[in-house]
């Protein structure tokens, strides 16, 4: 197999190497820049049609797109420590806070960052004012998950699952569009320095 | 069991009842009413706190929120027919398209029709430019979609899925945004045809 990654500023290559990393995996992998624009050649696009990190190809010509996806093709390879979920059921409490931290804080803080950081300008148009409107309810979103955390450790509960590891990722990358962890965000606070003291982190 | 739904407008609503006609399932429902604000008031907001819908609360008082985790919830419980995929690898190029379905296709859709359907524009600010731009990275994506389509009657290969919904649903909702299949995308138009001929897509 070989994992197509980016470690030149993409959120969710850095999702995939985190989740290996928790697992002690170890994955070939052949690097696509997104800063030189590597992903858009017509070769990345017989295997990525829409220029998207990571992807991953198995021996058998089997392409797997999405980062979700992947994680779930090797959780079950190697279900221990389980990322997804424990069982039938924590698997769906573990989608459901994967799926809320995306749509409800990765979404409205990647919008900040592609229309307000300005250094993205000569990459495409920016919409300022949207995205100006995006980091407030990314803002807010944080506040709530502030409160989310209170009394447990992880972002679905007592262990540590992908949902922790997307907003560890969005925050790492889109930090970069002015997000900050207030000082008043305790729980937030405190969550955060145990997801990044992990030696996964530094994937 | 109760399912929280809504039939004035929400997407993911449908999403999930479209996915239980598809089974043959019937769950207890209890009507909020988007037009009329209800998802926003306090009481609902105890069961979901972002005010989305849809919600399941099952009898021991665990709430599922996020169409998907209650669609697993219930392929869990009824795993016939599976819309889920159906082995574990086929479960990982579902889910794969599906996100693909929801992040390259859904999400500009929604982002145009929010932004530039003019009777939304009593509800929230709407960024018109941004929402244009948003429809031309949807329609670029439903080209493709046509293209995907070639040899294959549903969007995961052979058999209808989650996937499907996903855009069937988006297309039914976000069309008053302007969307339309185009004549010479005949691969979507034919699949189009089928899914909405579907006795669910009545749900």
């Amino acid at each position: 197999m070989l994992l197509y990654d980016d470690t030149t500023g993409a959120n969710n290559p850095r999702f995939v190497r985190i989740f290996l990393a928790e697992k002690n995996l170890k994955v070939p992998m052949k690097q696509v820049s997104i800063m030189k624009g590597e992903h858009k050649s017509e070769e990345f696009r017989k295997i990525s049609p829409s220029a998207k990190l990571p992807a991953l190809v198995l021996d058998d010509g089997t392409v797997i797109l999405e980062s979700v996806a992947i994680c779930r093709y090797f959780e079950n390879l190697h279900p221990e420590p389980p990322l997804l979920g424990r069982d039938a059921m924590d698997k769906v409490i573990v989608e459901m806070w994967h799926r809320r931290m995306e749509f409800e804080v990765m979404l409205p803080m990647a919008l900040a960052f592609r229309n307000t950081f300005s250094p993205l300008a000569t990459m495409w148009k920016q919409y300022k004012d949207f995205g100006e409107q995006q980091k407030r309810v990314a803002d807010r979103r944080l506040e709530m998950l502030d409160r989310e955390l209170e009394g447990r450790p992880f972002i679905a509960g007592e262990h540590y699952t992908i949902a922790d590891i997307r907003v560890q990722t969005s925050f790492d990358l889109f930090r970069l569009a002015g997000f900050e962890i207030k000082e008043e965000w305790i729980n937030l606070k405190q969550w955060y320095e145990t997801v990044s003291s992990r030696p996964s982190a530094k994937a």
